[in-house]
């Protein structure tokens, strides 16, 4: 059923001779099915299709835009268990959280549908022309968000659904009326080419161009420069490393004309215990944290992989109660064998670093590719003045950072590199005590939680899946929830154009009843 | 009353030993007051005040932010006519133009009090808590725009008030709680002190934190550069040439934390002109483009250089038509002899290709510094062929390409770079009669004007001044118009953060009485 080709729209194609298998970690094994990479002359294929689609699909009404997103979701639903199994196969992560993050992919086409079918995200704006205006006539200007072209999207290796083939990146992207170009990953590419599959369907069903949609194999990264380096492709989408992320930034901003990539990347998530909070729940919050650094293996891109607090008894104790809790976790599977190694790694170059504590230490084996969750300490001096302690491990690991006084958590976090979410565990009124360290800590990152854990992104328009540097490459814009549609649209403008002429959504009569702002007012 | 010297917040300072003058074009002489050059301290300096000031400026209400925005535009008017005759002496621009741009600038400043004094661009959304929600609760998120940090502003040589020390840029910034540091247009360094002190004094005027503003002379691309690569900058505009705006996003991308930088660059703003109209309205075209190409010496980045039609006797005629009208335009001055020598050079360089025709020419010599309008003609099959003919001149100059038939307009279109605009000039309903050159055009432009001329940017919200590059290095965005304040902002949320503690924008009570989203719901 999984073919191991790559989809070029409709059409099946595999003229490589690089070819790849994905890995069971639960059982520890290779799995059958042989995928082939794309070659250069696919992939240039790929994005002329897309080209050619884009002229067409940019005129898509929103309407059968949201039918082809909704046919999308509902084609990934009748995939059932193969699609499940699947995945489980190529991921080692258990069949709960394979349907929940199904569900979550679904929610997100059905919500990127509801967007587009009501019209209102294009921010229709109309200034009415003041012909007799002194001393210069006023034209007649209208605005409305356009989509950017077509857009290369990376499947993420933590999540195969929620955040690669049909995720929010590409729900996004098309939602907007790009075309998208999925660079597939290789760790979950048979997942991947099922969903592809799912999407080609429902394009087909919903009458799209064909080459709207087009799933791409990769072993390496020469696939996604190729991509990412093609004229015709107009936006980047990536969720990964910072390596990775920073690596097609940097060559998106080389072409002769540079693009926009969006990358989510690393982050460690800060989350400052304040005292009060730390002397009356010591232990209610050293469980919650345990639970929340061991969650999915760690392998969340929200993981609590900083701990800060100021030195006290109550922190020790802390200290003591959270290297408990985790080393009564049961050890779980990571993603891959070479997440595995980067996990072990990874850990292995910030405990050797002067001055760490391990306080949580396995001293039996763990089974092939289930990973050992660790708890370190340092002192807030030795944090501050050693960069390599900053570094992401991914996995079910976290860092407690003892700071002398306040003063100098506050340059702790001030110094931190930009970051998906702050977290801050306070007793009910102690935070208002904390302005500076409260400041200091927004401004390194796009959301910031209150007595909770960092893990469970909800999917809502209010949410920022994003931040400063290298939490994201632009923190202007989100991964998560509708809004991300922004990251692939343009502003344009038309003057004194016919209104016949006009998109529905600028049209005087405002036939489509979308929200818009006329002469300043906000009205349907 | 001009000292020559860098304003490092409220301070003169001026420890260097760079210096350099003025020039007025139309006396064709030097200015008489000497600028410093600021230094590598000053710079760190002012930088260093500016992220200060971010502390607390990120904090001041939208009401206290518009009394300092609308005391910038009464300090600015009170210059009176010491600004106006600094602004001609170095430009040679004349009067009404320096009161016109004058009245702009202040007509932009005044529009970014209202938005901020009103508070709903902030985008208030929220998505209330459900606490029984099943698999899993849903927490309380809130999400608002809040601004970068410390932005760095490059004045353009051609809008010294409008588009330079407080002009889109600044103003935006400022309006979206970011600190500014300007670094200050050689060519205009008088009016710039002027305008800077202007905003120094109401900054004090109206409490603002010391730092919130700098200005910085310079002589070269030395100081310029020293800002964009300070890790304490946070974000860039610049207006000016392809050249100057690429070497800033060059440098910001290769930065340890790559920032945006907002360049708006060359584009010549190409105007197609449909067959109908031409045969019927050819000398009534021609006249209004002799003076859309010729308006400010042809110094806007929104001059028509590129004039496009299909051959025919009606385009030859048009030709000779429009090279009638430019000859009995009367030559004007340039902004300064280097512009002038530009302008020469870079004619000189595209008159020099194969199968370029001169149509409107020269014969006798015009005043020191004043420029030559010229009109040259090409084929299209030339201008395919030959990238040098799609090179922006600044200056009174523009390209008729004559295509052999409507496929080729088309092509020629698709191939052009990123504009600001492209223009239809239409018969009534002629227009409807060419969707796939229409479609071409908006694919390659920021705004797309029907039967008008470029020149003219209207200041509303629904203008979009920027599109696909080089017009600007990110068409997501508009340099012109209240919403490029989103250029210097990033969504922010907050999850279950108390009522209390949360800016008032997104606080229950709504007690700024902001426009929200609700669970999806737009109100009040």
């Amino acid at each position: 059923m999984i073919s191991g080709k790559n989809s070029i729209g409709k059409k099946f194609s595999a003229k490589g001779t690089i070819t790849y298998t994905t890995f069971n970690p639960e059982l520890n094994e290779e799995n059958t099915t042989v995928f082939t990479e794309a070659t250069s002359s696919e992939i240039n294929e790929a994005v002329a299709l897309s080209s050619e689609a884009f002229k067409e699909f940019r005129e898509v009404s929103g309407e059968r835009k949201a039918a082809f997103l909704n046919t999308i979701a509902d084609e990934i639903l009748a995939l059932d268990n193969l699609l499940i199994q699947t995945y489980c196969s190529e991921t080692g992560l258990p069949e709960g959280r394979a349907k929940g993050e199904r569900a979550r992919t679904v929610g997100q086409l059905r919500s990127f549908a509801n967007l587009v079918a009501e019209g209102s995200w294009v921010e229709a704006t109309i200034d009415v022309a003041q012909p007799n205006r002194e001393p210069m006539p006023k034209p007649d200007i209208r605005k409305m968000l356009i989509p950017l072209g077509p857009v290369v999207v990376f499947g993420a290796s933590n999540f195969p659904l929620a955040y690669s083939t049909a995720g929010g990146d590409t729900a996004a992207a098309l939602a907007a009326g790009c075309p998208v170009i999925v660079k597939s990953h290789p760790m979950h590419a048979g997942t991947g080419e099922l969903v592809a599959s799912a999407i080609i369907i429902a394009a087909q069903k919903t009458g799209m161009p064909n080459g709207v949609f087009s799933n791409l194999n990769s072993s390496g990264i020469e696939v996604g420069q190729q991509l990412v380096s093609h004229p015709d492709v107009k936006a980047v989408g990536f969720t990964g490393s910072i390596k990775g992320g920073r690596a097609l930034l940097d060559l998106a901003s080389k072409r002769e004309e540079p693009i926009p990539v969006f990358a989510e990347m690393g982050s460690i998530n800060p989350v400052v215990i304040l005292p009060k909070a730390l002397e009356n729940r010591n232990e209610a919050i050293a469980k919650i944290y345990a639970s929340s650094i061991t969650l999915g293996t760690g392998q969340f891109c929200t993981n609590p992989g900083l701990l800060l607090g100021v030195k006290s008894d109550a922190l020790s104790s802390f200290i003591n109660n959270l290297s408990q809790e985790i080393m009564e976790m049961n050890p779980s599977c990571m993603l891959h064998p070479n997440i595995k190694n980067g996990y072990v790694n990874n850990k292995e170059k910030v405990i050797s670093q002067a001055n760490v504590s391990v306080t949580a230490n396995f001293t039996s084996e763990v089974e092939n590719n289930y990973a050992e969750q660790t708890i370190v300490s340092v002192s807030g001096e030795e944090f501050l003045a050693n960069p390599t302690l900053h570094l992401e491990v991914f996995g079910p690991f976290s860092m407690v950072v003892q700071c002398n006084n306040l003063s100098e958590l506050e340059t702790v976090i001030s110094k931190l590199e930009g970051q998906l979410t702050g977290t801050v565990i306070s007793d009910d009124n102690e935070v208002s005590d904390y302005p500076a360290i409260i400041a200091a800590l927004q401004n390194r990152v796009g959301r910031i939680i209150f007595n909770g854990v960092p893990t469970g992104v909800e999917v809502c328009e209010s949410m920022v899946h994003g931040g400063p540097y290298p939490a994201s490459t632009d923190s202007r814009f989100t991964a998560v929830g509708i809004n991300s549609i922004k990251r692939w649209v343009r502003p344009f403008s038309y003057q004194d154009w016919p209104n016949n002429l006009l998109p529905k959504e600028l049209q005087d009569e405002n036939p489509l009843g979308v929200f818009r702002i006329k002469d300043g007012i906000r009205s349907k």
